[in-house]
């Protein structure tokens, strides 16, 4: 049986009261966290968006019959109580805000009945994730997730209000677009009025942005909806927001600078994290060499160390033998690992060979100095003693090496480093590094469609003094894209666009387009920049990832209210399901039996 | 011949240099409005988001290179230019924030050249809307548009700012989601992962809200995107933007509270209107007995007089036919337009008759105090002088009258208010008239589909007064709803919702739904009604009218950046438009051929 709320009017959220409201009656409204009886009297934990409070039935204040329904409160009963804030009769509760007082309830109403919840709404519950999202509006209560979400919108309005404060209009571009094959797979949602014709939802807003520029606007940003028809691996999902931004006439130091004072003051006012600036850049061919990746994370060391050089010519077959097919060898300090047992040692060159190493050669310096090793016997003296002076080896460190094609190489030991940084404890998620990623090549090779590909995407400038490449040496081409990274993951990335047609019209023939393939594509764009289009760079970040990290949280899905699942289902609503055969037959589609 | 900014560093937009800046060097971007030669020397208007500059080019400052260079400028060229604020050394501009100053250029770069385009880039045009909407990257440059977008960021702002210090929560709610027949059509997604399955996109994040209500955060609020695959009309687009919102602990006056000094605050800060609070009410009924209306335009008076007394038993058979009927006959009174001319008049009669009446009977009131009338000749002069006396006519007004079904009546004569208003100029665009509109029907009665449909929709919480009439006369069960409307437009609605899960089965059961269906389309928020749900509500502004009142313009499409046409097709990138069989086949999915 569900009370009414007439007359009564909400006065405080749970922790709105404290010490100063002793004496005042209120009303509060919430969730019953828990009841216990206690002689004569019964307390219940009330929650709220804002947290707990206590409130105390005594029958001397509240009478017989509503001393007897607080005795039927049962978790997740919502209830309104109106009472006098008092200082606690009991002890305190200093981890509690409101630990010092109660509320001795003098009129109680059960808003809303509640069933036994199918897990505890509580945080540290050690539940199916599969029970949680079905009952998704339930897991929601737990404090970590109201938590995660309030941070959520909190982060939102203040990337909203400097980039107001900077001079960006907030403007929305369609959601039912064209569908461009260029990147990932569109989602399709099909046509009633034009039976066989598709929109598509965007990717990414990125087009649209483009001709705001044409159109003037200067400087644009939204905290836009993307879609990705893509198999979800664990931190993806198919539909995500991206903090969206362009701005026109500016050059990569003007789009670095706003968007270091942006992250600056969003970690500072959200979680009250101050980020030194300017934040450190590393080109790309930088990070690659010392960190084997594009996304390093800095927050310890590890650095990759080239030990070609010193190895040429050594009588270990695996080194020699990369060098000369065109590669490299190159190791990392696992400090003070020296004395890692065979059996970790061997998980490790494991773990490499899952990046696709043939293996990892290893040498620790022993305590005493003496060096055990799975290649030392093939090398002089001299030769090794180079090598750990190179490595930086010092008694009781433990050097790992790879040796294969560059490429592969910057893998395994940029993977490993990464590894062995969470096997020592290296990563903590209270230290904040930044740093921003330049100078990415302009394309990449894929051996699958056996064509250069983008590595940002075809609207990229490449670097001015690199032009002249694009049809003698594609993979030599730098462009003006950037990332900025944090923790060893990406959360943002862009670049300058190209700005000149004729420019465009060369990418699209480095990519392998056809004049006319790149104009049924992407015409529209082409077309306006023929009209008088400003200088224009824009950048995006992954709003989920990056609230995940202010958030410490492991998973975007607890940073999104209603996530799916990796088969892109909703287990809350069962989304997707069937329709009515009438729908299917307005959008003039019939759905291809499947063979089992 | 695209020259680089590289160098340059833009310093101010063009409206930002004033009178203040005389004396100093700036440097400037934008597009060229127009150039003219003017003896020795060059005159450009540069145009930016912000507005126009003069610059001036003389060979004596520039160079011979320079001066040549700026000979060469034409419409919409993107430049840069470097020079000296100067006081006008001809007539200043009274019209142009910066008519009395001049940029003297020192150094000119052409950005991007351009071709001719296809209309001028300027406010009163007369370009075919087609044309228009295909180049819609050189519309939005026109001044008009670019303030409509401007206006429509400031006021995105201004909500937000206003809702986050309410305590609202911004929080993002699934896109692809969930087909739910009841309300319009939708639109489809195809699964790629579950072949034959659906998502749909939403028509509003309805049921959502009220899950994030169950999860207790308390005030919601999204600038939502929604769907609807109906058959466009003048003020309709496939996709559209909600102001949406839902408060826990509420009743009616809690949700309109905080929506007036919302309303307040943001016209008083987007355009500088004050809203007089608190906003009139007007019941349901009330507004349809007096302007025959749900969203009466009161800018003006006009109302709708029941006449059914002083006409029953008249000899005019048209309105004593409507009584016996069951009908009513109403009038209004057209004050002052006693003299219009019979074809006028015959022209409002066909008006009426495209609102399905069978006709319109005037009643003039001529200077001389003498009538003329269609049916004066049935009555006698007792029964038309009470009839003129009801409807307050005076010497020179003209009096309409209609007889019919009152649901009827009430269309035509509100329709026909509206329709005299115009005519009469008497909708002045300058003057904002707010209103509310409450308690209205639960149901309505849908004759297609032969049963009760929601006025609003089915989780609206009937009055408590009324529940009883939920079995027994549906029709007489007013709802918890209201409407905020704006000079006879809706710009927004809610209501109170159901949190009871026997009253919302009853609500199911009257509307038709077996429990088995209403369980299929709704079951995870009945589901969520089991486990503690506080008392909501909640209101969605349909943004893009709001912001086309505020903006004064006359359609939807002139504050969307990107909007659509008719047949939902985008003209500017085509879409939707045919895909690869590749994409198709992945979604099982096969295209029926049409019949020609």
């Amino acid at each position: 049986m569900a009370e009414s709320m007439k007359g009564l009017r909400r006065t405080h959220r749970c922790t709105e009261i404290s010490n100063g409201n002793i004496g005042q009656q209120v009303t509060v409204m919430g969730w019953v966290q828990k009841r216990r009886n206690l002689g004569s009297l019964i307390f219940v934990d009330l929650r709220d968006r804002s947290g707990l409070l206590q409130i105390v039935f005594d029958e001397n204040d509240i009478g017989a019959a509503g001393f007897e329904k607080a005795g039927t409160l049962r978790s997740e009963f919502v209830i309104a109580v109106v009472g006098g804030v008092e200082k606690r009769s009991g002890a305190t509760n200093p981890n509690l805000k409101t630990g010092d007082i109660e509320i001795r309830a003098t009129e109680l109403r059960i808003l809303s009945e509640a069933q036994t919840p199918p897990f505890p709404v509580e945080d540290g519950i050690n539940t199916k994730d599969e029970l949680r999202l079905k009952y998704r509006y339930l897991d929601l209560r737990r404090p970590e997730l109201q938590k995660n979400i309030l941070m959520r919108s909190k982060a939102c309005q203040v990337v909203r209000d400097f980039l107001s404060q900077e001079g960006f209009l907030e403007i929305e571009t369609p959601m039912l677009t064209k569908s461009t094959p260029e990147g990932a797979r569109d989602y399709l949602v099909p046509s009633r009025v034009h039976p066989g014709n598709f929109y598509a939802l965007p990717q990414s807003p990125q087009l649209f942005k483009q001709l705001l520029m044409c159109s003037g606007f200067d400087r644009y940003f939204q905290l836009a909806r993307c879609f990705r028809d893509e198999d979800l691996r664990a931190d993806r999902q198919p539909e995500f927001t991206q903090i969206d931004m362009e701005l026109s006439f500016v050059d990569v130091d003007d789009v670095i600078d706003v968007n270091e004072r942006l992250l600056a003051k969003l970690f500072r006012e959200v979680i009250g994290v101050e980020v030194p600036l300017p934040i450190p850049r590393m080109t790309w061919a930088e990070a690659m060499n010392r960190y084997g990746s594009d996304k390093p994370d800095t927050r310890f060391g590890m650095e990759l160390v080239d030990v070609s050089e010193e190895v040429k010519g050594c009588g270990f077959g695996v080194f020699t033998g990369a060098l000369e097919a065109g590669g490299t060898v190159r190791g990392i300090n696992a400090k003070g690992q020296g004395a890692m047992p065979r059996k970790k040692i061997d998980a490790l060159v494991d773990f490499a060979k899952g990046y696709g190493a043939k293996g990892l050669a290893y040498l620790a310096v022993q305590e005493d100095g003496s060096l055990k090793s799975s290649f030392a016997k093939f090398m002089t003296e001299d030769q090794l003693k180079a090598l750990v002076e190179k490595m930086e080896g010092r008694p009781g460190d433990l050097l790992l090496f790879a040796a294969d094609k560059t490429k592969l190489v910057w893998d395994v030991l940029g993977g490993l480093r990464l590894e062995l940084a969470k096997q020592l404890g290296l990563l903590d998620k209270n230290v904040y590094k930044f740093l921003w990623i330049t100078e990415f090549p302009q394309f990449e090779y894929s051996e699958e469609e056996n064509r250069y590909v983008a590595m940002h995407h075809p609207f990229t400038m490449p670097m001015e003094e690199d032009l002249p490449l694009l049809e003698t040496d594609p993979g030599k081409v730098r462009a003006k894209a950037y990332d900025i990274t944090l923790n060893g993951t990406e959360i943002g990335g862009g670049s300058v666009r190209i700005f000149q047609e004729d420019v465009q019209e060369r990418m699209f023939e480095a990519l392998g387009f056809t004049k006319e393939a790149a104009y049924e594509r992407f015409g529209f764009l082409l077309n306006a920049f023929q009209y008088g289009v400003p200088p224009h760079a824009g950048l995006a970040y992954g709003l989920d990832r990056l609230v995940m990290l202010m958030a410490k949280m492991d998973s975007i899905r607890d940073v999104i209210a209603f996530p799916k699942v990796k088969d892109a289902s909703c287990l809350m609503t069962d989304a997707p399901n069937v329709v009515d055969e009438k729908q299917l037959d307005e959008l003039a589609l019939h759905i291809v039996e499947q063979e089992n």
